[in-house]
């Protein structure tokens, strides 16, 4: 059977008159998108706009809860209580299935975002507050995570549907977790292509000090914010059709 | 058959330390609560806490939706577009929904608050994008609105379901709409129980240039921000049922 | 003598890591720069940065103040009391003027942003709140207002110095007064040099209605937000000091 | 020579319409009073009204910045950067001198509010972005600062004038730092004189563990949201007298 690949992208992140990323572009290389919701990035305005984008592109939604923190884009550690954290991505993920809702499209996952996903990863009540909230959404979305973190781990043994998520364009540290940065870098496309077809087809990628380590899913991620990034999706999407992954959102995946 | 009443109260208007209104207190009294959705007031929190607490008294739970003005508590003019207004409001009734659901209560009504109603009271557009937000949200709650203003008549003409609102604490102006103050003064609790008889028994209320003008509506508002509010809804509730009024809340109204 | 021209430009409207205009591009053709400062854009990082870049180029530095409205950038009418603009104006000059004390610069100048210009453009209450908080302001900075609107007249018979400005960017109405949009479009750089002329040179500008005007000022506007804006303030710059203009910042103009 | 005891309150700290603590009457009985800024607590219009009371009262004004974190009223750990904690401040304390400047009224100290204190106790880059911002701030304003922690001895060694402040109404830690929570509970007023004429005249307090550790300040601090407040400031203000203490203002103590 082929391998199938979601390729997911960060949208809906701009504010008000603050633009960020090409959304419009990356749709067409993409098969679902995690979008802001109002509180790290986002406002109501944008969430219509993007959603209904998507319906255009027939790409799939996915929630992209954050922090309370538009100055810091979430990208900041911020000590909240896991009933703080649990609250904060219920309101956000009810507010965008409202905009799914309205336009007729299903809410397919959820991601946390920057700082709220990072914490999560070594702490096991923060993960069962993202968890908790994510059960409270009718119908019970797919959570997006990272491969072996605790969030994955509790997923897997609360019964909640979890499919790993892979990296294009960050870098991982040796315990397989990724480095977020609150401006990313330029990134390379021809060395992207190379190490997404890697972690595709052998689970490995070459971590920070040089090692192999193991990482698995089915969604491969791409910033937003990064001015190459159509032409990265672009290629990347190209390489793995051409080695026989079939690209289908995460919710038509055959698990 | 006996006239049929609903006391409805907004409530959820606390923000982190910040706390307005008795809202424990005040449910005892009333049938129907309009929380506010963390723009004008509110927070996840705070939200969730409510739902809940709606659910131990039996109270039903309607959208209290607002202008994106904390430091205002939504009560100065804002100028934005319908388009603006629909949007954050389809925002703040979703993210509400998502605490019903989680609680296991419907979503019985939506109210705009403050100068989101009043603005609307003399806008066709604004007025139609309210609508709109209410429409696109389901299953599409009860609209909570001022007699005779001009989303009341559009309600009716797009066969949105709209019962009309009678407020027990405001002043009314010879036009039938009333007087909302940043900060409200305080009341007298026989005054109130009088007016309100006169509004649900007459279908009449003195205005603030002394006439009497026609009032229609089988829901009755306290507002949340008056510290006498539990006493002047019990004493309202109990001389309503002394004159023979059923106290029901408007999704069990037969209409 | 010669005609004293300052140029200016509204600056520093970033926020987090939401990007706007191409500050230090700009700083090489203008001679004064208005700063956000925080509520309608900008924040305490950019406003520290924007300074800095201010003084590294010897431009003055004037405060930008506007509505509490990230979201709506400032640009949505919003009745807040004449003592809340009071107060908000004098909380983010202040804040600024920090800044700029840090740095060792003046600060040079106060100009309202958005709406909250424009509200005060009809209304002498609003107009007298911007007025006391400049008064307020140590050392007294210098008020940049629209010809002959009420904030420019009032400041007049209140003994604070004002300046008047023109608009590069901007279409004029039949009374003088200027449209400012959300979201400004394209500008033709040749017009609009031809429009400075006219306006610096014969006090005239053609209004929306096609009728000259009569305009006065020693400052022009150029907006941060249009992507032509260097290359345009260039060729202004040019084509005035060719027709013998002095290009001298308000605070060094011979009144 | 007499011992010279400030008494200090945190104030300034209510937002909109929504109210926290009894200022007024706490005036009558501390000597020194610290602003919320806008960002944790607080806004332009409570920052002037608490300003003019001081003033009213003859009581000192210090700056009272916090992280931008209204819902967790800054009592959440934020891991802005060094550069971030500084500029916020900054900007703060900017705005706060400019309400003082306008009342006539000097600015006598800053004290870092709730986690933004706290997380600096244990953080040397912190502490030193703090100091940085202090240092910028003509006239320079005196650092109010917890005993023996990181930022009091960068204070001593950058020669920032600091004052060693106590507490009257937290609980210690074995290692002299103080416990602050999101919400304070009761405390009895005998107790607390107790423990302030312990900490004033021996120089000590009694732990979370029991054992007796010291400490030193000639400021004592009391919590605006407490609401047995003015009576446990008013207590101790005269059992203090009483034993020949005298109550000095910070900027007027003979160090």
């Amino acid at each position: 059977m082929a391998i199938e690949i979601d390729l997911n992208c960060d949208m809906g992140e701009s504010f008000g008159i603050y633009k960020i990323g090409n959304d419009e572009e990356m749709m067409k290389y993409v098969t679902s998108i995690s979008v802001g919701c109002g509180f790290h990035a986002g406002d109501p305005h944008v969430m219509r706009k993007t959603v209904n984008l998507a319906k255009k592109y027939g790409v799939a939604v996915g929630a992209h809860p954050g922090y309370p923190d538009l100055v810091g884009f979430g990208r900041r550690r911020l000590e909240a209580t896991p009933e703080e954290v649990k609250d904060d991505i219920l309101y956000q993920v009810g507010a965008l299935k409202a905009f799914c809702a309205a336009a007729g499209v299903e809410l397919q996952h959820v991601k946390p975002h920057g700082q709220l996903y990072m914490m999560a990863w070594r702490n096991e009540v923060l993960a069962r507050g993202i968890l908790e909230a994510i059960r409270e959404i009718k119908l019970e979305p797919i959570f997006l995570a990272l491969y072996n973190t605790i969030p994955y781990q509790m997923a897997k043994s609360m019964g909640v549907r979890v499919v790993g998520e892979l990296y294009a364009d960050l870098d991982y540290a040796p315990d397989g977790t990724t480095f977020i940065k609150k401006v990313h870098g330029e990134i390379d496309p021809e060395a992207t292509v190379k190490k997404v077809l890697k972690m595709v087809l052998e689970g490995k990628v070459t971590s920070s000090e040089g090692k192999d380590i193991e990482v698995k899913g089915t969604s491969i991620c791409f910033h937003g914010d990064n001015p190459r990034g159509p032409e990265i999706a672009q290629a990347v999407r190209r390489e793995l059709e051409k080695k026989g992954v079939k690209i289908v959102p995460l919710r038509q995946q055959t698990l």
